[in-house]
């Protein structure tokens, strides 16, 4: 008979195994000041690449004196309740209705929170003789949204057609045998760690031969792709053919909660039909109310996207000057792949940021292949040429002494030990 | 081969086959005006029984005050990403060890949302070799967690004891069976419905008997229970044998987020392993420091919940003295039992509603046995006896109409129908 703590405590994990060097610096570590490309991290100034400020929103005057005033006016605790019990507002159907009319479909629901919001949606929409049929690298939200359901999922390799198709095969095959039940496709718009955008139009394409819905979720595409920002759907010129289109406030909204747009039939039974809507408090009316005010800037403000894609642009193009591998981004996720160990990769981190005031993310095994390193970069509309081109010199400097070797550190652990307990980790945040 | 938004939309279920009807009234109302007693309901003063706003904080100048100021502060984007990537700041780590020390713990974390924040807290702590034990009566979001987990989970009924031993058997000798795997027991301070005290001491007591650990959602427990406000393990004089303390800041903090406390050892093991926490944004810093201030205020300020409970017992008193069946509450939520269909329900809601100023909710079958109301009323520190007293007299004339079959409204169908999609279904908001 064990304690189910004690299992725990003597494994804590690809990450937590390091916690007592790790906390506050490679893990929970605190950024200051205002937000923008330049912060504070540890009373030093540094150039920061980790922050999904895509359009800049965050600390642009504006939308903080709207944020002020709404939580002036309102309080933070407003609306209290469930929205369908008693946290409801005219300003909360209006985010909707705006909402829906920008992603060009009939009605919207907001969610409290992306997360447990989109795991409730794929919960509401699938009963147990249902098939999922996913991408293998979506994001860690809709693995646990698909862990409640109990019908058949099958996973298709990372945007390979050829794959999709097999797998569409086998679920057609599975719901016909069974005599009931019918199939949900989820995949991203933009998948937040490699920056390549779902083959979305691809997978529409594949109507024309299976009967499915398409669930996408766009958290990245949002406001930084499409004409007008409306995100993967208007940049593949596909929205029609995405039944439900999925985004966080997250990331180019800088906020919190998220959406769900498609048509009305179907948004109107999620709306009376989603737990952790139903039996969740309402997202706070300060939160609506600078949600309107960012959709609005996003809405007439082009130049913050254009802003954005020109330093992605030249970020990237500056990157494989250099010689460094970025992947197959089209979007402004910049990865940085690089080959070495988590000990390269660590001690390479402490460079860039105690030496040259870059503050980046990193990616190691077992989110990726052991020996592999990923630098993720979010450029931004706030970031200078400045940035960038500092940030350049600074990866060029690193990078002749990891390819030299310099970078080891004896002592850290090899984390093939903390790989159990991490099979659906996936930290496309 | 069948749509599978078709077989959805043929069923809206339980509440959303009368959405054209009860949106905005029965579902979605919009409470406007000041949070407190007395709101606006479609332009009409009303006193409100929905809120649990149980210390009387939503709308208290000096919350008011910190809420504006943080978010003019701050803005409300800030931090940006997850607290491990990039969303961490040490007024976050603050209110954890504040939360700790007042909970007599450890250590805490503090949970983006509460919903999203139980669910992932179960996922952390339970492998497929594990055991739950839990009651019949927990909220959605502990049903949505344990959707997600592979292992057995045993559920006893509603604080019956001897059915918990039995189900506690039966959980020990499938884990030696298994000869791998523990137990973790999950119930709740206070089961938001009905009101009643989760028997938390007994089930601490079989720790002598049994090798298990000890979750309890006290959603409802925080700030409204014990010497300091710390809770139903307070209350009941055994927090020590609560292993992880929850609660969310929806209730008596009137505000979002949540927190769990416990031993440094596990709690170090969740914050670096809780997938909703490490894939999803930081709670904003204008709704930290505003918690910080609640908590403070919760605190130092005694007097709100010898408030709360003052309102509390006059209310039930005065229920009780007129005849009115409140079950078995011993808090401050106050569940009034009547006999009638969804007909007189509705009917009666609209009754108090139109003609006595009285905004309540109400809960039916499916969620209860067929025949039954519930209207669950929760006092609060802001009302005033004028406001207990108006409900009283309110209730007591409706119940007579109830009683004289007066509430009959022949067109609204029968709820059956609606039932099946709502399996896990329970509004404990």
């Amino acid at each position: 008979m064990a304690d189910i703590f004690e299992r725990l405590v003597t494994n804590y994990g690809p990450i937590g195994q390091y916690r007592d060097r790790a906390y506050g610096y490679y893990a929970f570590p605190r950024l200051e000041g205002e937000l923008g490309s330049r912060m504070k991290f540890r009373g030093k100034d540094v150039v920061v690449w980790s922050l999904n400020n895509y359009l800049g929103l965050a600390n642009h005057p504006e939308i903080r004196k709207v944020d002020a005033e709404a939580s002036a006016q309102y309080g933070l605790a407003y609306p209290m309740g469930a929205r369908m019990m008693s946290g409801n507002t005219t300003l909360h159907e209006q985010l909707e209705v705006e909402l829906a009319a920008f992603e060009k479909k009939e009605d919207a629901i907001l969610l409290n929170y992306g997360y447990q919001g989109i795991m409730s949606t794929i919960d509401a929409v699938c009963g147990r003789h249902d098939v999922i049929v996913y991408d293998a690298e979506c994001h860690a939200c809709i693995m646990d949204g698909m862990r409640m359901q109990l019908g058949h999922k099958f996973v298709f390799k990372h945007n390979d057609m050829s794959d999709f198709e097999k797998q569409m095969e086998r679920a057609t095959a599975l719901i016909e045998k069974q005599g009931q039940g019918g199939i949900l496709v989820i995949s991203e718009g933009v998948f937040g760690m490699a920056g390549d955008q779902g083959k979305l139009k691809e997978i529409i394409d594949f109507k024309k031969k299976f009967e499915f819905r398409f669930l996408v979720d766009d958290a990245h595409g949002f406001g930084t792709l499409g004409k007008t920002g409306a995100g993967a759907g208007e940049e593949q010129d596909c929205q029609d053919g995405i039944d439900l289109y999925f985004s966080t406030f997250a990331k180019s909204m800088a906020s919190i909660g998220g959406f769900l747009a498609g048509d009305k039939i179907i948004i109107d039974y999620i709306r009376y039909n989603i737990r952790s809507q139903i039996f969740a408090k309402s997202l706070p009316m300060p939160v609506v109310v600078g949600n309107l005010k960012r959709l609005h800037m996003l809405q007439t403000m082009p130049e913050l996207k254009d802003k954005l894609w020109s330093n992605a642009l030249r970020l990237q193009k500056g990157l494989k000057e250099r010689g460094f591998d970025i992947g197959e981004t089209n979007t402004p996720v910049t990865p940085v792949y690089m080959k070495g160990g988590v000990e390269e990769a660590t001690a390479m981190v402490m460079d860039l940021r105690e030496n040259y005031n870059i503050f980046a993310s990193i990616v190691v095994y077992p989110v990726i292949p052991k020996g592999h390193i990923i630098y993720r970069l979010i450029p931004s509309a706030a970031h200078t040429d400045e940035d960038i081109d500092i940030t350049l010199e600074a990866f060029s400097a690193t990078k002749v002494k990891l390819d030299a070797g310099e970078y080891k550190v004896d002592d850290i652990p090899d984390m093939k030990q903390g790989a159990g307990r991490f099979e659906y980790l996936n930290p496309t945040d």
